[in-house]
């Protein structure tokens, strides 16, 4: 039986998503919680897999298991032998075909950039922080040259293994809520460290070092080197993944 | 020369605002970076004194000095100098009659309660939690019983230390945003365990254990046996403390 697993995390203290052979990742918990529901080793596999220090609101996972329990079950028993800062959201029983990573038809990531001279306290390891005033206007013309089907080679970090740089950005969407700058970003899939690339460019924009046409010729450019340099982990969200409704999983937020 | 400063911090790991012999409290690690910004002992007295677990966007607190620096390097040198949960957000020269406690005028408190079958992951530590949903009608109807100046002995802590049990609630507004609902609560002064014993007694209400009307015949009976039990910090917030303009300190929030 294969089930599918909502779960939000705190990326704060975890060296990112998969499995690693130093341990204390997201991964290595919730397998080691649902190792201890079934009662049998049991792994699961990722829509997405966050670096380290990068949050999740609802990842979505599947696992393969024998053993027969209501789906409440596996959400409040994961949810007991799960650490604080993981939790499971819900459970979904899905045909063999569904999985997790190649079944998802896009995923959403959303950026928290707190913009106020003094770095953040309360909010510390859970959002980025720029200590000048950003144009969210320059911010938000600068992001229609990066909207479409692209290839973002320029936001593509050295270690990505996707087998393909062309990706469809379908919406950046910025927003202010006083201190706090928003981003919302939809793709069918992303390049690693993309998200955190595309902010550190357009925080460029924003603080006036380059005009908002600047990042159209970056993503031309298809050269790393051009873009700007990688921003903090502390403020990356990814949000949800999208599946076709054959699968009737829960809505995502 | 008195300096009045703004603090903000996130209070999971601290036992609390006021120093304490084991150490470890906001009052602590605030006055240490202070000492080693003025190169003397500087102690400091802050508007209220939060409780193990709760959260302050702005405290305020004063301390004096005969060391001359900038009023902005107060700010980045002690924010140098502090953990990561703590920041120094404004200061400000004040007169010698200026106090952060008695000068205060009253105190805004917010409490953040997550509202969902799920325990939190991201927001854990930030937030109080209730799994089952609430009625916010019902406990927008039961606060107004407690609007006004009233003898809050029902929702005092044993230990409280406060001169008189009458305070004057000027504010308790209660919205829903998703699935977290936020209670927002003004008052002169605020007695010990006011707001977390308040919280509880409105959520008896919510979950339907108690009409609305109960909440007023628990505020006449002055018994704290007749209200709810205290809840979880960590949900709460000091927003900030009001002062008469002629301080002329930043506006708050």
């Amino acid at each position: 039986m294969r089930i599918a697993l909502g779960v939000e995390y705190d990326g704060s203290s975890y060296y990112g998503w998969q499995s690693q052979p130093h341990g204390n990742t997201v991964q290595d918990v919730l397998e080691a919680a649902l190792s201890e529901i079934a009662c049998v080793p049991s792994s699961v596999i990722a829509a997405g897999r966050t670096d380290t220090g990068v949050h999740a609101l609802e990842q979505v996972v599947h696992f393969d298991t024998e053993v027969v329990r209501p789906l409440s079950a596996w959400v409040r028993g994961v949810n007991a032998k799960l650490p604080k800062n993981v939790s499971a959201l819900w459970a979904h029983a899905v045909p063999e075909e569904f999985h997790a990573r190649f079944s998802a038809r896009g995923r959403r990531y959303r950026y928290l950039l707190l913009d106020r001279s003094v770095r953040p306290a309360i909010q510390h390891g859970k959002v980025g922080w720029f200590h000048l005033p950003l144009d969210i206007d320059a911010m938000r013309l600068a992001a229609q040259y990066l909207l479409g089907e692209h290839d973002f080679s320029a936001f593509r970090a050295a270690e990505c293994q996707a087998k393909s740089p062309l990706k469809h950005l379908r919406q950046l969407d910025i927003r202010r809520e006083g201190d706090l700058i928003i981003f919302e970003f939809a793709a069918n899939a992303f390049l690693h460290h993309m998200v955190r690339n595309l902010i550190g460019t357009l925080v460029y924009v924003g603080k006036g070092k380059h005009p908002p046409e600047w990042v159209g010729s970056v993503l031309d450019s298809r050269s790393r080197a051009l873009a700007a340099p990688t921003f903090a982990p502390d403020g990356l969200y990814f949000c949800s993944a999208e599946y076709e409704s054959k699968w009737g999983l829960p809505s995502s937020r």
